[in-house]
């Protein structure tokens, strides 16, 4: 696509092409039924469904039996805006997500980590993170997002081991659809719960990034940015590694509490 | 909250405090029917679900008669977590969002621009904005932005005139609430549509940002930046003038086609 690029003190500016990142929504639907509608970056669709009805609780364990895409004859564009995930019918039927209740006066922050808690398990006894390894994730996250490099308009989530190596990396417009994917990819291949793996973002770690990470089982969270409150409550009640503002090689740590 | 500052080669880090930016989900009603719920930084809370409704298009142009929050009896904290926008049941029942249909194979973005222009008119005839002028907005934004200073984990907005004065700023967690604050600050103040403001964000210049700014009527969209591919296609059909990579005075317009 065509654009103008300003310089600071140039006039007319001068014309150039350029790569965009492409948006398109994608509905998901869970044995067939409407759950979300999310603009994304296309790719790894089947990944992305997965892994966010694994994020919500949607599945509740429950096997995927199947996933597709909505139609099944000559390819229309729109046919491949909408996945259905598959479990027979064995999934709940799906509700609404947080906060979607009409008949209270809603929850607030501590309600909603009482909500989380209830349906996820505090993360298990494992191996501490060695905080030297995680501040590395940010680096190792930015050389392997090649669609930022191509438009910068992109965020980037990846899962990687004790050993420094990146297991699965995603891209897209959408920081939530980064991470789902990453998620997803992981739930297709049966790694979950993804003990021994930490969770690095290219963004903010908020509530919902922290909440992603546990229901996926990740032991560490390591996000580039600020995180909130919420999020590091959250990670403190999980038992999860939180290290934020992790640029050049620093970063701040904290949760667990004791060692923050 | 305390956290813990690893300096790259420091071994074990120096505990500190530290402001985090507060995250809380809030309830969006319309005349007491749950429409919506976001993940938000407390504040300016009846501006953010005005906003909101109006971008959505929930509202149809029906006057909000009044904006509550959910309890009337000692202040409990999940009280302040529900927002409901009455309009005396004048407003048309509340719709599910972009692609929640369930009958079809959902949207593409064609279409999602389609439906766009469906309900909203093409900008009309207005003064076109001086490039220089808008590339100093990412500047009068940041100088605005309190909260960012303190804990850096904060999206900004502002809507700025044509002097370059900065009318309506507000900041929040999620990029598009601080959207819709200050959107729902001009829809109360009667100052809509933006005819004459151009809105600066911070982050990128997605679908829903310019679906937000063209819902207003805003003239101008000055992203920090990149923008979609898609968001510069509904751009382009609305008229709106968009600029994104806006830094340090610098930046590429993408609309209007004819002058990218």
């Amino acid at each position: 696509m065509l654009s103008r690029r300003f310089e600071p003190g140039g006039e007319a500016g001068t014309r150039r092409p350029e790569e965009l990142i492409v948006e398109e929504p994608l509905s998901i639907r869970l044995d067939d039924v409407q759950v979300s509608s999310t603009m994304r970056t296309p790719g790894h669709d089947f990944e992305l469904a997965a892994g966010f009805l694994h994020s919500e609780g949607a599945l509740a364990g429950t096997p995927i039996t199947g996933i597709r895409y909505c139609g099944t004859g000559p390819a229309m564009e729109s046919e491949f805006n909408v996945v259905t995930v598959d479990t027979g019918g064995r999934a709940p039927a799906p509700t609404p997500r947080l906060g979607s209740t009409t008949s209270s006066c809603g929850l607030c922050g501590a309600e909603a980590i009482a909500e989380l808690t209830e349906r996820l398990h505090v993360l298990g006894p494992h191996e501490p993170w060695d905080p030297a390894l995680l501040l590395t994730l940010p680096d190792r996250l930015r050389v392997g997002q090649g669609l930022f490099d191509a438009t910068g308009g992109v965020h980037g989530a990846a899962a990687v081991d004790r050993a420094g190596e990146v297991q699965v990396l995603r891209e897209d417009i959408g920081r939530h659809n980064a991470v789902d994917k990453v998620v997803g990819r992981l739930l297709l291949d049966g790694r979950l719960p993804a003990t021994d793996l930490a969770l690095v973002v290219s963004g903010r770690g908020s509530f919902e990034m922290v909440q992603k990470a546990w229901a996926a089982g990740f032991t560490a969270l390591v996000a580039v940015s600020a995180p909130s409150a919420l999020a590091v409550a959250t990670a403190r009640r999980a038992g999860l590694t939180l290290i934020g503002f992790a640029r050049s090689g620093a970063g701040n740590l904290y949760s667990p509490e004791q060692l923050a």
